[in-house]
């Protein structure tokens, strides 16, 4: 591990300020050490040095709602609703997945989140062999905070047996992921307890993660208030909102990630202020499986932090930020009105929000002296970009993923000139679609 | 002008029974004369083989409703609705256009439509100066059918007095572009009637164009209820609703392309079939000016036929029919249920649809033999599609426009592995950054 200067850019710093700043970004090891017209001043030579002319320099990017072992189901399962999509499709896939299928989906993954300038995920993973990705995610480069789905009750809903489990299975496992995997690779690994969701899961293991949560200091990952269907079943089994119900529980506080929040109201989100939940935003996924618009706005006004996250590629179907951004920023507008969520805001969501919901806002979603290595660096002088006078704009509605000319995460070239160092997309391609041949046979599909 | 074989694809004809057939496609001078496993044998030799190994052949994309003109403003007027939109953005700087700055976003516009796969172009200019623009797309090799903005009218709106004319020039002028051009590039370039929309036409101009519209057989192009504000003027001033009005003043016709197309009822929506209205679908544009989500699966149900456009740079920000695609599926996910517009139906959106609103339905829209050699050649070997077993949704959710490979539009390769082959991005990217610089300065923003 060595040095590396990023020289010429312009650095979308997303420090408190937003400043921007013109110059260079000079890093030694995982750390960011100089940022500025002097930064190549820094050292008197550098290892590695990666042009940003013509590009902006951000931090690298957070999403922090994926599955990861849902890339491979890509396509496999368009055209339904939350509901239908798990007990269709999702998982009786999930149910076939083996290390080596999960393996493949990782690579996957890490290879589209890599390539377009996403550094950090949070992920939800299946129920079983999550080892398997997370050693696949730690040799691959992403930072990564990861859990294994706890799912111990079924609410009706037609789980198949094999993701079914104790509830003492579900906290032992992902204890004991905790355990083997906090803090590998450097620190960028880290484990969180997972629960599905309120319907898939009993009380008393959602009282449970909540907390062993606190004891181990430990994020906790669901999906929360997603459709109208769910938070139906909330309310039959527990008389309560969805919100009200995992805070009864024990669960909402500042570790508390809660995927989609769409079908929530003012009590909920004054509640989740309080507690400081923190709200991930998946609008793909949302438009796609027909969930709705969540509330951004005025998730925001309360206070509470937003960031973004691509969900699945069996629900969206890409794991592209720069679509994220797009959808999020338009979507308010429809729904509110032009101007209420602004492209700054839209790219602070996707950075120090992220960050902000990871509990690692000191650590990255910022450009700055002392942070660790996560930088994007994205081109700005295609057409499609032109005139580009705002670079924030430019972001959000303009630039796809495929513009993304380098990426560093802790400090390591993941990718250079628009090519990925540490994968073979051939290869991956081909593992992809032998994996997806076996998992639907297995699935009966 | 030769011959072209198009080797080894996977080739999505999008013809009467939508048949998937594997093989290759051979062009001869502006015609496909052969398609599928035979075709290479269609002549001894071809001038140019094009590899489509691990792609998909599908008819060049169709773009309904575009505005060359504006495409020099992406980024210049974002957060705001409709009608400020155009009063303080777009109006002004469409007033500050000289025919050397349309060049200029006639060849960005260009090279962002090409590059992503878009072969034909139903554009809306500005008041002035349209034989810049015309002479432009003639060289570049879009096919396209082209109207100057008729503006007559103010209807209380703010209209820059440079956009304001008198009805008999903007009569003369729409009939003398038509004289001027109509047929003109081997038949490539069409000339259409483009009344801007209802509040800014007095009804002489309207009743003018709908009678000459059928003398000579021409378009008619028009934005129709695009926004709340937009339909409370036309029924302030003329007591009907919008799509009645224009029936009213002689327009209803199966010549009449309306963009938007979100804020009418069911007696419209008849009226619009019973008339054979063509709808211009534009989602991107119309989620960022926030003005709705457009009743598509309604119009469709009632036999309406349903195209796509991006609009323009400054409302959506991209001209990438891939975006829209997905768009157009997920937000009728989103409004109605998914499954109410399977991908299929989107790509017959973006190719038979928009040949039909063209009516050019028997020479583009499809691969077959005899129709113009329209096509494009969409790489799906990238990781991001994987694992890709249905086309279709490959194509609306999965692809970008940069997976594109090569694109042919009346049988001259425009995009080959990637590139441009009449255009030089670099040199795109500076005349627009300084168009753009000039225009701000002259309308004073």
């Amino acid at each position: 591990m060595g040095s590396v200067l990023i020289r010429g850019g312009s650095i979308l710093t997303m420090n408190d300020a937003c400043d921007i700043v013109e110059g260079d970004v000079a890093i030694e090891g995982q750390h960011i050490v100089a940022v500025g017209a002097d930064a190549g001043r820094a050292r008197p030579r550098f290892d590695i040095v990666l042009d940003a002319g013509g590009a902006v320099v951000m931090p690298g990017m957070v999403q922090t709602h994926l599955h990861l072992c849902q890339t491979v189901f890509r396509g496999l399962a368009d055209d339904l609703t939350l509901l239908d999509w798990l007990q269709a499709r999702v998982w009786p896939l999930e149910a076939a997945h083996t290390p080596a299928t999960l393996r493949v989906a990782a690579r996957l993954a890490s290879a589209e989140l890599l390539r377009t300038g996403t550094t950090v995920a949070l992920t939800m993973e299946t129920v079983h062999d999550t080892d398997a990705v997370i050693e696949e995610v730690a040799a691959l480069g992403l930072r990564a905070t990861i859990g294994k789905c706890l799912m111990d009750g079924t609410s009706g809903t037609n789980v198949p047996s094999r993701l079914q489990e104790s509830t003492r299975d579900a906290i032992d496992e992902g204890l004991a992921l905790h355990a083997r995997w906090d803090g590998a690779a450097d620190g960028r690994i880290r484990v969180a307890f997972a629960p599905r969701f309120a319907i898939s899961c009993t009380r008393d293991l959602l009282e449970a993660v909540g907390s062993l949560s606190r004891t181990h200091r430990m994020l906790v990952h669901t999906h929360a208030s997603e459709s109208r269907g769910e938070v139906e079943i909330v309310r039959r089994d527990t008389g309560l909102s969805n919100m009200a119900y995992l805070d009864a529980v024990g669960l909402a506080s500042p570790r508390l990630c809660a995927a989609h929040c769409i079908w929530i109201d003012e009590t909920e989100i004054a509640m989740m202020a309080s507690r400081q939940v923190k709200v991930l935003h998946c609008p793909g996924s949302n438009l796609k499986l027909g969930s709705g618009v969540a509330p951004i706005v005025e998730l925001q006004r309360a206070g509470i932090s937003v960031s973004l996250g691509a969900d699945g590629a069996a629900c969206n179907n890409r794991l592209d930020m720069f679509d994220e951004m797009r959808l999020a920023a338009t979507l308010q507008a429809m729904r509110v009105g032009p101007g209420v969520l602004p492209a700054r805001d839209v790219v602070w969501m996707a950075t120090r929000g992220g960050a902000q919901a990871l509990g690692l806002e000191s650590a990255i979603g910022s450009i700055e002296n002392g942070k660790l290595a996560d930088v994007t660096v994205v081109g700005m002088d295609g057409p499609h970009q032109q005139p580009g006078t705002n670079p924030y704009s430019t972001l959000v509605y303009a630039t796809h993923g495929t513009d993304v000319r380098h990426v560093l995460v802790d400090g390591h070239v993941r990718v250079r000139d628009g090519h990925l160092t540490g994968l073979d997309p051939a290869a991956v391609t081909h593992q992809a679609r032998g994996a997806a041949r076996e998992l639907m046979t297995r699935a009966g599909l």
